[in-house]
């Protein structure tokens, strides 16, 4: 395997914003994504983490993306509120939304945020999770390039189209998943190819349509939903729901739209806030909360399982003391990116 | 196979509200069952059709179930309303609960319905399908039984939990689905068990936790959710959302505290409603749904492709002139049930 260097995690952070703001990107918005990206790294997300760097950098240059974009926000209706990204990355403009959002949930039980015009190229469980650690469930999704297949078809259409989901707990952190709709990731299919191995049945199809273990067929076919015609129908709604309903982009146009500089589409996120204090009667807060500890106790009784987001919490126990690992062909890369100045 | 009797769907209805109210089922509580089950047969869902009515009868006779109870109406908050089925069955109080769902979504923007104590038997796409035909988004969840096993574990602890939505469309009746987050119905694998047929793989394990294609080692083993680890975390969120959220009880708590007499457990069903119209800026509701209808030809141009509902529809559009079919068996069951007076 490649050397790897060690970094804290203030390192990350610090390296991430020198390499966005060297290639224009503006202070805020260098510093969401920095704390995006320190998020990912912390909890051993390698894959949202440094990794991605290189595309946010070649989506500057390839002047797709606004690097100095000032999102806007509107209120669209008393519970639903929106994030004009002004064609900037995610994490700035879903920073700027999620305090209206969380302030409307807690005012009216339940409310939603449009984001629109934005470049995603982040995980979506950082926002979910930062909602539920003060006290509300939160769901996100969000489209993305055009890769998986509708259920009976043979030709992609749907974008990964994650989910997440995020509910509170008392000294815990929050219960979270966050999980595409396609039975694997687009760069685990790449991984396989690099590494000469054949894929798991059912990830994907080649452009014939046919089922196809073969990385190489299975990026030019299609990717495959998880579990069938039922992942199918949650990307189909996440399409709906991060696309025509907050007027964004479906992944096929913004496939077709995109000039495939090693970043991401443009497209939307959609959000939902509830605040579970107001979906009970006054006085059954405490109990709401112990009786879903019930179920997660329940979960872990049996031998074989774990919480969804264990594995990441337990990786934000090391990091902080331990600082993370990058590869150092990866680490080089990045210092150069930081060390050429172009504005 | 069976012979079959041909009915109206008047008749279905008769029959139904007949049934139950030779049972004692309050006017208002059969009226709504047997709308729900009319509908159910109209569209061919016939697992959700007659065939239920002794289920019904059933939970009534054993005492479970409170057969005049009346719905109470509360306003949680702004946005959030809740219907307590005080004991009754579904349909009567989601049919409640809906109005106030759909004003205050037009009203905010977005609106949940949290429904509690009831006893659910029925489908969840009657109610999405008809507040989206009045042009709203709607998604509904409930949870059921403990019959599927969480990811990695290997006892029953999650309900067949599905999840339904739907979306609005100009000129066509709404795109829906109504899914279990099981691998399949809890119905399948007995039909299989009466037709001594295996299973297909990826359905079930047995008692030991060893996947199995053995109907009756499945049905006293676990069902798995669909799509592995990602299915299995839908069926933990529809868990949190319809019980914990809402105060009610998790799977295994309705199952422990069932009577096993062939009805349903209590439990309760959460939905959210979004006015689409409130999520674009003025003046973009028509491209909003001139937008969605690209997706659906792309979806439909690709061959071997159905939208989630058109199987139904077509049904629709047979049935009111056809009629439908029952098993002769059925059929005089029920007239024997219908013609028992006992109150």
């Amino acid at each position: 395997m490649s050397d790897l260097t060690r970094l804290t995690l203030d390192h990350v952070h610090a390296l991430a914003r020198r390499v966005l703001r060297t290639h224009g990107v503006s202070e805020d918005q260098a510093q969401a994504i920095a704390d995006t990206i320190t998020a990912a790294e912390r909890d051993d997300c390698k894959s949202h983490g440094l990794f991605r760097l290189p595309g946010y950098v070649s989506s500057v240059r390839s002047g797709k993306v606004t690097p100095d974009a000032v999102p806007q926000l509107r209120e669209l209706a008393p519970a639903i509120v929106q994030v004009d990204g002004q064609n900037g990355f995610a994490p700035l403009a879903l920073q700027i939304g999620c305090a209206p959002l969380a302030e409307k949930a807690r005012r009216h039980g339940i409310a939603a945020l449009a984001v629109t015009r934005i470049y995603h190229f982040a995980a979506l469980w950082p926002e979910v999770e930062a909602l539920a650690a003060q006290g509300l469930l939160a769901l996100a999704c969000t489209a993305a390039m055009s890769y998986v297949a509708p259920a009976g078809g043979s030709k992609p259409l749907y974008g990964t189209n994650p989910m997440a989901f995020a509910w509170p707990r008392a000294g815990h952190p929050p219960l979270v998943f966050d999980q595409a709709s396609s039975a694997s990731a687009r760069g685990e299919i790449q991984l396989h190819l690099r590494d000469g191995a054949p894929l798991p049945e059912g990830w994907a199809i080649d452009a014939d349509g046919r089922p196809t273990t073969d990385p190489a067929a299975a990026l030019a076919g299609a990717q495959l939903p998880f579990g069938g015609y039922k992942g199918a129908a949650i990307a189909l709604m996440i399409e709906l729901l991060a696309g025509a309903l907050i007027g964004e982009v479906f992944s096929f146009q913004a496939s077709e739209r995109d000039t495939h500089d090693g970043g991401p589409p443009v497209g939307g996120e959609f959000m939902i806030a509830v605040d579970p204090a107001r979906c009970v009667g006054h006085g059954d807060r405490q109990r709401q909360l112990a009786h879903a500890e019930q179920l997660f106790a329940e979960i872990l009784a049996q031998e074989g399982t774990r919480l969804p987001s264990d594995r990441r919490y337990a990786a934000r126990q090391r990091t902080p003391t331990e600082g993370i690992t990058v590869p150092q062909a990866l680490y080089e890369e990045l210092q150069h990116l930081a060390g050429r100045e172009t504005s």
